[in-house]
């Protein structure tokens, strides 16, 4: 039986997981491939851990740039992660060397997923990247090969296990954001340092890899818009129930005529879209294509198995023989989209919610700002009366672009009746 | 440029559908594939009927099994439906002549699949068939390839449009089955004879192509249990409402140490499960792996433009060299499993309603029958009360055997004081 031969970088979850997936499913793959997918090399920082997999037979190497130029290595998996560093030099040899290259590291390919693409095509081999982008779902041979047939003009995820989990627990469980936080990193779904993922980062490089794929362009990074969700309220969370959506951390690309729009923050949506009733960890990405309509994929986003699962999807494309162009088309056609500020190409509805002082007038005052920007109310939620304090208001408004709500906004905040600053959200419908 | 040549069989909405998807994506489909698709030929009954698209260039046979024959013709695409008579002599003609073949045809698969996946594999070709199951859902590409590394459980979904659309309208619209079946009807979400979905045969062939898929399995619809959804009342529905669950038509696919469970019923799902959420003319699949986890996928099951985007997809993939065994293995190897009852390998809960006359010891008499045959009661629910009426008692139970369940309401149906046949619905987890 013919073989196919990998070396692998990086034995943390994922790395380990790969090669329990190969040892434990190895009846299956063969089936499916015909051939015997082997763990030839392996490259990690410390040799002596202990890990939960066994390693008979792999080589040791203490350098992983070394794996690239192993004879006979038919694919090297790099499982270490970081945009730059040895991630990146990894990458470079292994495409250098004609070998070809499989990770799951989002932030490389955010930010040198353009080159790595253009270094593949030149050596005629394959860049695969399906664990990059929320785990085990196949959202990128979704992209690249199911839907190769549609003119796609958007996808919006949720790409970020941890702070859906913490918005998740903060409706569910009417929590605090820093409890909810704080349960999460218990539970082992947020990191001590959680800033990459609440501050909206991981989502934002994920963004720009289903963004490039989609519409046939180099990764733009640079240009997503984000924002995190330290400043949800439970209270948001409660008033978005109320008005029948859910708030959502959401990913979107989205291609109009004004150019790219790519942001990453959090959203209503309603509750009845699919999005509305992903909960937890997980993750989910909906595409529209012109002919396909939206299709609508869900799953585990992170941990060892979901990923191991889309490493080996790509380790047996590449054993069947399959190659496609990284991301679609060849890298030298890969457009440079004019970056454009989210909302140029298509008017969105907000929710906003204001903190007032409970005296007449108030809504008054909110109302003329919005009627002077003219700017539309579908909904307006006051609850309570307080004298002594100050109460929430919530309002919805119909389309407006994004320069005039936060203008508003902004006069809004000026008001000696309005406390502290107020929250504008998007409505995703 | 390198050209793809097709010639496409059957010019329903799907073939029309096809014809205007290459033309209108043309750009995109080069820029994927490095290569044009050209429609070479094409066939139909009626070669009058105005149809939907410019067929410029195309050669025009009456008789659709001309096409295998045509030298330059790099793939057949059959879109005429039917297991047998000239669909299947076209599929047999392509197939032999070293054709690679394209269908939506799931009755032609879930008959012959095995047979024609052994001729393709012996001219070495593809036989290709992704618009067969769900429409523009990649649910033949998520089992065969994306999920390629792992060990497949269960494959369960919403595969019937039609039927979806009754229960959603009957839930939500208050509707009789009558009602709601003339209102798909009217919005063409229905035939004129409706037969084949709602009384779940057109659920059963793609549940046995996807049991195929991911068991690596010959397709075998004879062994694929099937109930309908005529029986089903609008007081399920808002039985199943009450007790937080949604009534769909499922097709579901088990393999167990016992063997091989696939049916096709009504069945309540929790309203927290992604399948609850699957409205109107929907179609969704989840898919359980044993490194992925549950996948979930949702999107158009039907119309000509989600079809077509399927069919352009697996054309797409042949147009770029990409190779797949048609059932996920070499058809050698596909296995005949051995076809169980539903319910064998797992105990499921269920779901039961009984029309009752309103008298003291009616409840007793039932459970005194669950108690018998050692079925437990998860809850009981009895509204409204009526001298001269009977009333309807719904009853779910915590698992048990689908024989012991039958055994059961076989006795319930004997006790004079109920009226009509009683419902049992199998609850999905």
């Amino acid at each position: 039986m013919s073989t196919f031969n990998i070396a692998i970088a990086g034995l943390g979850t994922v790395g380990t997981g790969v090669i329990r997936l190969l040892q434990s499913n190895a009846d299956f793959i063969i089936a499916r491939t015909g051939r015997r997918i082997i763990v030839k090399a392996v490259s990690a920082r410390d040799k002596k851990k202990k890990r939960d997999c066994d390693m008979t037979g792999c080589d040791w190497f203490d350098d992983p740039r070394q794996l690239a130029q192993l004879p006979g290595v038919d694919a090297v998996v790099e499982l270490i992660g970081g945009a730059e560093g040895i991630a990146r030099e990894v990458a470079l040899s292994a495409l250098k060397s004609g070998k070809n290259f499989v990770t799951a590291n989002k932030a490389l390919l955010a930010a040198h997923g353009a080159e790595l693409a253009r270094l593949a095509e030149s050596t005629k081999i394959q860049l695969s990247f399906e664990a990059s982008v929320a785990g085990g779902i196949p959202i990128i041979k979704g992209i690249r090969e199911a839907m190769a047939a549609n003119r796609i003009n958007s996808v919006r995820g949720i790409l970020n296990g941890t702070c859906n989990y913490i918005l998740t627990r903060m409706q569910a469980g009417k929590l605090s954001f820093n409890d909810a936080l704080q349960e999460a990193q218990r539970h082992g779904y947020a990191e001590a340092d959680p800033a990459a993922d609440i501050d909206g980062h991981d989502t934002a490089r994920k963004v720009a890899i289903l963004a490039a794929l989609a519409f046939g362009a180099e990764p733009d990074f640079a240009s997503v818009e984000v924002e995190g969700i330290r400043n949800i309220a439970p209270l948001d969370l409660h008033f978005a129930d109320e008005l029948q959506h859910r708030i959502k951390l959401l990913g979107v690309a989205r291609l109009t005529e004004a150019g790219l729009e790519q942001y990453v923050g959090p959203c209503l949506v309603p509750q009845t879209s699919p999005l509305a009733g992903v909960d937890g960890a997980l993750n989910a990405v909906q595409v529209k294509g012109d002919f396909s309509g939206d299709l609508f994929f869900e799953g585990q986003g992170a941990g060892a198995e979901p990923t191991a699962s889309a490493v080996v999807a790509d380790l047996i494309d590449l054993a069947r023989g399959h190659f496609s162009p990284a991301f679609g088309i060849p890298a030298a056609q890969l457009k440079k989209l004019k970056a454009v500020k989210a909302g140029s190409g298509q008017m969105a509805c907000w929710y906003m919610r204001l903190q007032v002082v409970d005296k007449p007038g108030v809504v008054a005052d909110i109302s003329a700002i919005l009627r002077d920007e003219a700017i539309s109310i579908e909904s307006l939620l006051q609850h309570g009366r307080s004298q002594t304090e100050s109460v929430p208001v919530v309002i919805t408004t119909h389309a407006a672009s994004a320069e005039v709500m936060r203008r508003a906004i902004g006069k809004m905040a000026r008001l000696p009746t309005i406390i502290g600053q107020p929250c504008l959200l998007q409505i995703e419908n």
